[in-house]
């Protein structure tokens, strides 16, 4: 299967350049009956759009959605939804200086198909997310509505910044009042200063995104290859600018020994089984285990920048380089809707081939 | 597709249970005319089987590999290959302590499929891994002699015990001269004390493997949701026991500004263009970009350990575990091999589907 | 994969309905720089559009395609290529009368999704194949220009009406130079008057498309499962009305022997190996053998018929239905091109395959 | 995905070749819980075995399969079963004399893979069926058991020779009480003595199968690509010497007019929605319509005959061939369980597929 599908049986073939005349996607698989609007989905996509506040980038997108197939009387009808934006502020100029440059950090080096397309990155731009943060609102829906799955991730880490907010408590108000999306006021004002001041400067900043998804049933996942962890790890790692991901415990949990990390299990007041401790992460082997699944992401600095850089120009001469294009000087809090949507994607996904095969 | 294929176009169907009679794997996709021996395969895995040293479990499994389809005179035919190992050292009494409590850090209290495998894991068991590292041998084999790509994964970190090693200076030499492979031979030295005291202890203890993947071509990988590092991310964490992934800079590179971060680009004395840094780790926008590629794979301590844990009974009572199974204390020298195997998969896969797109 | 994508790497996934906004396909896989237009596609789609001449359905669609996204500069990019069409001329009143009867021959009946859509059948009408010859369009240039393969389906047989015409000889011009698309003329003007006749009857009458694949170089298709006539087949079968599939000498031929059926090899001309006859009809073990590819395809007469019939409400009452929507009276000359894009689809996918795992 | 993986959610993995040691297929994404044994299994592939009356080859193979893994205590546990049966009464010098020449018929010619296997034909043997036959087993057993799907193929047609038994009338006991397979006492006796006279001459004779399907819920299939007529299609058209597939009226129902083909829907007495006549097959708009499946399948003669031939050599010369091998003179009797198994993966896989979207 080529590329641009995600997904074994909700499926989601998204389409589009940000040079082009729409960006969108189609779902397939979707469960008949399922009430969705335009604005249901709207509300996630205005958490992405450029242009949202004083740290992003000061593009302006509507990226109004439109639904396009697949509803009946504003219900899914099980059959493709065609889920399209159109692109309203282009501005080709921005990169015409980039048109005979590699950008560093950029994938135009790589030719991937034989030819350079140099229009604001093509399938390469972040704007093909819009696409994914769209059919995320439906399976998010879904999921609340159905098994009252919550989907709550938020900007945890800035630079050196960090929060250490319990996650299991932070509200979707929490992580909302603020432009960052970080549920820790005081931290998250830092956060916004930093940013500012890298902003100015021409330059840009990285970050950590905490993913965090209450409610999830035992038993989805595979236990071989499509593990839940494993292909929550490949949806965020296909995100622009990921670089790493790790649940549970993590990149720490290497540190101690088996005694320390594992969870044990006890009876709760209901005589659940429960875990006392959670390092896994919410995943036992791969599999829902009942508790919260968390896990992080981590978002290299954007490699568009203002300030002057070297590189090779196609002709291969040794140049320099100064973007003005209108970039965001850090994208967490513009991704945070769209690890939501991922990982919404990635459950719902599980859900319904858990149910094939099993009831 | 259900869970058991891994791979597009290069693919492997794991079958097999711990303690079942064999484990193996089907290989289809397989470009037909590569050399192939069961002493190609067998050197891999005898990279992975128990009872390889002093710090590995004392089960004794010879592992032996047996080609029963897909080649003919020496050859890969381009037809499936099926290739078996059949379970020699079961000892089913190890698990009968386990058969009535639910193991801590373990996937049987899922029941995923509506009822508990205790027999030493069924599907969940590391055992599976062995069919992945001989197909893996193959995609191997024909990346090195086709390509020159050379895969050269080894143990970076144990516990805290960490090696700073040039990984662009490490041989295969240098990793196989010791019992933990790990190229730093006095930090070797000081993780094989450490494993071994944790041993004693009946203890277990965490670690990180660094995955370096040298003259892999520019361009493999999709731009969307089939990244390169997207795929050897999930490929990665599909892995028994693993809870992080992260590529180039990775996590501490979300510190950085992008003017710090990008990797610029500049004319080799071949005229070639290389960039100076590589904190990308040999991936640009999801596809390859000639440089190496280097990643970290997180390993949580092993589950299973003989000290005693508090965990819950399947009658719902509070029990203690003390598990006496010969398991690993650190799975990190046998899991090298398996690092390898994913690798090359990964790449071979990418290496058809960029030639059926593009050439 | 859910059910509306076909294809392995060439893959088209197609959406919308016939009372929505729009109908229309992602193609993915495409391979990059191949020069196609709308001007190209919209050849095609003409061929299948309602309105075309007096034996077709009166509906007035023009049936404008846009290509919205994968193109750069006229020429394909290697990334999806979004197809679209809007829906025009569409009468919800036609379809009143059928809201509360179950319509014999029609799919409605199953209730697939727990729910009737009544408006013009939804995904099942037969306006989604535009999509299908939209796409097929871009496989059927690329395999004329770059390997020389022509497809020439025309139409064999209406109700008893059949033509022996020697399809190895006939041209487009042939197959185009009538309404009903039938190279031979004599035959082609007595379908016609059939046709005519069984319109004015309020009827419809079935037939037999004869699929004609030349110039498939040697070894396309696969040993086991994707046989190229397999997909050739699931291809054809999965058009609307499709009854029957058969290639080469098909039913007929079961009733001969082995020594009468085999084809007979010989060196010819140019000492190239052929056959003498071609009862496989260009396949010999599910992969190509270099003769000309030929196979039949049975339609059914439409459902959809102005006379009156019994039926069944969905109030459960034995009611009589007599439609009046503005229907085909067969769909033989407009199916022409559906056939042609289904082959070239099947032979795109499958020569991709092919270069996969072999070149 | 590779050639040699059938199905979507139930698939089934096929290996092997007729002079290796073993043939067989991995069964993944199967339901736990289904009662199996080998003894189950064997029952269907002693129909199909070689050997079993004096009109199929006389080569001898016990064709005895073994569960391998994927069972514990006698059921499915969720994870892959694979399927082994040993290769045995091999003659590799009963193909000596085809080793240098390209037998008519046969897909050695087209050197998919760049070589000749002119070993029983490689995978293009049909010892491949053998492993089809056993995961169908699996299949129909939970179908029959689970829903009370009914799945009773058998020979319709030897050569001229054809029987007009009503289809919904016929049991096993009908089937299996002669050598052919055929339900009609009278006509089975002319196609033994058909088929032996055929065999003395060393010549070989072609026919049809019914498959009839009985008892299918309404709503299984998907509306557009993967229509149920169309996945049976294709299963059916993979098998070795199919040339042909027709559902419902198939290639004589194009000969009728709507008004006689169209199955009026009717009140039957417990006030269900059943038809009248079911020209449709079962199948309405690729769905399931609650009424009997039912489909002919056309096999050619066998190809490889004890008569002389004419043919080419691999090095180009004309030659004659007479194969003296130990072929069957008509596939039709061991062809019955064969069809009867690719029709229980496809509704199997279809109700997986049901049931992960609808239910």
């Amino acid at each position: 299967m080529a590329g641009n599908t995600f997904g074994k049986l909700f499926t989601i073939t998204t389409f589009g350049e940000s040079h082009g005349g729409m960006v969108g996607t189609v779902v397939d698989g979707c469960p008949p009956g399922i009430e969705i609007s335009e604005t249901d989905i709207q509300k996630e996509l205005d958490r992405r759009k450029p242009g949202q506040s004083s740290i992003t980038t000061p593009r302006k997108e509507e990226d109004e959605i439109e639904i396009m197939s697949g509803t009946f009387e504003g219900r899914t009808t099980g059959t493709p939804i065609l889920l399209i934006a159109h692109n309203t502020d282009i501005r080709p100029e921005d990169y015409q200086e980039m048109k005979d440059v590699f950008r560093p950090g950029h994938a135009d080096f790589t030719k991937k198909y034989g030819f350079r397309d140099w229009h604001g990155s093509g399938r390469a731009s972040a704007r093909e997310t819009l696409a994914r943060v769209a059919a995320g609102a439906i399976a998010k829906k879904y999921l609340k509505e159905k098994l009252g799955i919550e989907i709550l991730s938020f900007v945890e880490q800035v630079g050196n910044l960090k929060t250490n907010v319990d996650f299991n408590k932070v509200t979707l108000e929490d992580i909302e009042s603020n432009i960052i999306r970080c549920p820790d006021q005081k931290i998250a004002k830092e956060m916004i200063e930093l940013i500012d001041s890298i902003r100015k400067d021409g330059d840009s900043i990285g970050g950590v995104i905490k993913g965090v998804i209450k409610n999830v049933p035992i038993g989805l996942g595979e236990p071989v290859f499509d593990k839940l962890n494993a292909d929550l790890g490949k949806a965020m790692l296909s995100i622009n600018a990921v670089k790493g991901f790790e649940i549970g415990s993590g990149f720490e949990g290497t540190k101690l020994k088996g005694s320390q990390h594992n969870d044990e299990f006890y009876l709760d007041e209901e005589r659940q089984i429960r875990t006392k401790t959670n390092n896994a992460g919410g995943v036992l082997g791969g599999i829902s285990s009942g508790e919260t699944i968390y896990f992080r992401v981590a978002f290299k600095p954007v490699s568009t920048i203002r300030k002057q850089q070297k590189t090779v120009s196609i002709d291969a001469e040794e140049v320099n380089l100064q973007a003005s294009g209108r970039h965001d000087p850090c994208v967490l809090p513009r991704a945070v809707p769209i690890i939501d949507a991922m990982a919404a994607l990635v459950i719902m996904d599980h859900l319904l081939r858990h149910k094939a095969q099993n009831l």
